[in-house]
């Protein structure tokens, strides 16, 4: 890829893709930042360079042999049908049109696509401890409850976060974004409410879920949890299969899984959190255990940073199976 | 009752029992206060006075017409058997044993009972929400995730994560009370971890559901987590019922039961959160919606003070109870 361009580069995953294409030594000639208006002029460091922040037009976008979408899905509905090079969107404006892949799971389904999405970062931590479970045993229905990070909000959520926990301990009143505190407060997901009683955000884990495991059946009960944390995503999942199961048949099949590592020590009843996750590219999983209450059924808790493998690690590993071709 | 006593009283839970007891104008002749080693010699205000904490003897405990003990399981173990008055305990210590009552949905089990537990915080959000949903349509497995509040672990618990929060924010290190840290951060429950997987917490909610929805049948798989937040616990919970329902049945059912509250406006994607619970006696529930993935079934999202009806106000609760015979 000569020219690689990064629409969105200002936010908390278009900072983190830039880092990711300098720590994985991404083969590129030449990288274009983009972002809106208000960051214009500001620059981002990649390896020993400042890189400009430029606003996105039609001859700069005809100039990116690759572009990574993380804008948001307006920016991506709008600008990534007149792209000429490979696209790789981390929005979820495309993720029913395009290929969804998350390359330890389902890379093969790139097959000639130029344009390819990145998916939910919630799914993609359940996605990664389930895959190879599924090929085993085939999930047949999935329970789940989230306690999703602020970084998922973007970076002005994270900040939020943070400024109104400084002043809540400090007795100062804070504006605040909602019409309930963040700061150590929990509140349900507030993507678009259907009519249904779901959230857009449980709907995706749901539907990317069977678009990545490759199963149209595979039914997805799911509530989706914002809580005050900074940036890693973690998942409770009750699981039931088609197939029968020993819990010792589980850690065996996640043994040397990549991009997967079972966090647990029974001894010492610890297990993953989302602060241990922070800056791994893993995905951490644990707790499993079978649900006496239904046969076939597994419980488990899964962890994993939302920016790097729910975010920008997954989106730069998608270019680097674009590069192999 | 002539003379009340609160064991425990210097702790989260015991200073919300003697408030609960001012509040609601407990009828007693005189209230005793009793604490650990560490507590002793200090006063809680009551009413115009300020009472003296004690240290507590079998001299003592004799004196008590009514024993609120909430200083844990093994105050309880220890100084219940030998108690003559009537005894209402906040720990798990004798559960199975002794009528566990949640006025609202069981007050009928107290029987001829001198001695009564009160419910697992946790267990008591979930059941002031599911115990008439039961009686309609009969609960047959719950699936449920926590969202449990630093409270649940006691006074010192809820000042760590404060003074671990602020030390973050300021960037001072503090040491941490687990190999993890709080701030900004979830964990699963760290209780016991049993030979199964799961931990006494989750248990806790099994059993307890089973015994105050006085049905052996219910099956339960629970996963426990502690999040940043103060003193509200909140649940999800995917519940199969036995028999089919319309969403409008749930809605309707729920109107006017005592103690609960459908907190939502679903036109402004609003729902209850922890922040909005505290120093409420009520549950807030909502997010009912049908489970399309299996047939009877319900998922909705509860929000309880766990020191409230959570705990203290329960208790206090039950000893109105008593008082009436």
């Amino acid at each position: 890829m000569k020219t690689v361009g990064v629409i969105g580069a200002s936010g908390a995953v278009g900072r983190e893709i830039v880092r990711q294409l300098e720590l994985r030594a991404f083969p590129l000639e030449e990288l274009r930042l983009f972002a809106s208006e208000k960051s214009l002029g500001k620059t981002l460091p990649f390896k020993s360079e400042s890189i400009l922040l430029e606003k996105l037009d039609f001859a700069a976008l005809q100039d990116l042999d690759l572009a990574f979408f993380c804008a948001g899905s307006s920016v991506s509905r709008e600008w990534i049908p007149k792209a000429k090079g490979f696209v790789i969107d981390s929005s979820s404006a495309f993720r029913s049109e395009f290929p969804l892949i998350i390359p330890e799971i389902n890379a093969h389904a790139i097959g000639n696509s130029r344009a390819i999405a990145s998916p939910n970062c919630t799914a993609t931590v359940l996605l990664m401890t389930l895959f190879k479970l599924h090929r085993l045993f085939k999930a047949k229905r999935i329970v789940a409850s989230t306690y999703q990070a602020a970084s998922g909000g973007g970076a002005a959520l994270l900040q939020h976060l943070e400024e109104e926990t400084r002043a809540h301990l400090e007795g100062r009143p804070h504006p605040p974004l909602f019409p309930f505190p963040y700061a150590f407060n929990v509140y349900p997901h507030n993507s678009s409410l259907l009519p249904s009683g779901y959230v857009e955000e449980e709907m995706k884990l749901a539907d990317e879920t069977r678009k990545i495991l490759e199963d149209p059946n595979i039914q997805v009960s799911a509530t989706c949890v914002r809580v005050p944390v900074l940036r890693a995503h973690s998942i409770s999942a009750n699981v039931e299969f088609h197939r029968p199961f020993r819990i010792e048949e589980i850690y065996e099949a996640l043994e040397g899984v990549e991009g997967l590592a079972v966090f647990e020590d029974r001894r010492l009843n610890r297990f993953a959190t989302p602060a241990e996750a922070v800056g791994k590219n893993d995905i951490f999983c644990g707790r499993f255990r079978i649900d006496p209450s239904q046969p076939n059924t597994l419980e488990f808790w899964a962890v994993g940073d939302q920016l790097l493998k729910g975010a920008a690690l997954n989106a730069v590993q998608i270019g680097e199976l674009l590069l192999r071709g």
